[in-house]
């Protein structure tokens, strides 16, 4: 049995207990941008119901062009107004370069990347640039509460970035 | 207090029986890639626990490049190798196309957005089309592995795409 599997049997037993359908439009008017690690249970870290903030996670939790286009989709069609990053300690991206990873992928398929792989070495100046990056674009619309933080995976906790 | 404030004080509780901290490579070595939508709480659909597989998530769970970028980063270094996506009913990509988002935001700014939207018109091909992406892909390592769902935002369930 794949874990595909084995996680489909999982939710069979969670359409058990469901209810819904919940409205469409976030009901906390909020949007959460996480890094993808294993180890940040964005529902559980903020407390989050379902129906309450979009979730939007890539590797680092960064902003880039796909992070500012799902920005722009939840405040413009779909309410939200507020914004959580939210970095982590132990992160995968502070383990290598965007040089060396690409060098590593020509070497192995022959094709560099013509992405940047967003790595960096320090959480609290990425929080910085990824609200900058928000801040400096033309289609988000809301940037009056934007908050980053990092999560501690030894504690649980968020710790602000000023 | 902000939604941020109060999601911070659901924080202050979650410490208090946080157990960590847990490896950084995916236990499961898996990858979720899932749309934003605030009803699909990723963790408890599937019956994952913190620690157990990547979850990357934004407007619509379509592939674009950064969800190329994170995929690349999760196989080739932490090590997963399969990948669920995950679409979903209701979803808010249905209600509009990316000219006539594009027209409202160049409207609203003066700018026209030079990415995509990502909308579409039916879920099932939507899904066979970012699986379509990876598959045409040089980065992402593992392919033998992929499969995709709809979920079903009235009863819970996933429902394959085939």
């Amino acid at each position: 049995m794949s874990v595909t599997d084995e996680l489909l049997a999982n939710n069979a037993r969670y359409v058990e207990t469901f209810t819904g359908p919940l409205p469409l439009p976030p009901a906390k008017r909020l949007a959460v941008v996480a890094c993808m690690d294993a180890r940040l249970n964005v529902y559980a870290i903020l407390g989050l119901n379902e129906g309450e903030a979009h979730v939007i996670r890539n590797a680092g939790g960064v902003v880039t062009q796909d992070e500012i286009r799902s920005l722009a989709i939840s405040q413009r069609l779909l309410g939200t107004e507020e914004i959580i990053l939210i970095h982590h300690t132990d992160c995968g991206m502070l383990t290598f370069t965007d040089d060396a990873f690409k060098d590593s992928v020509q070497e192995d398929t022959g094709i560099r990347p013509p992405w940047a792989a967003e790595a960096f070495a320090d959480l609290d100046t990425d929080v910085r640039q990824s609200i900058a990056r928000i801040q400096a674009d033309p289609f988000v619309v809301h940037k009056d509460r934007i908050r980053g933080f990092v999560f501690d995976v030894a504690t649980g906790k968020l710790n602000e970035v000023h």
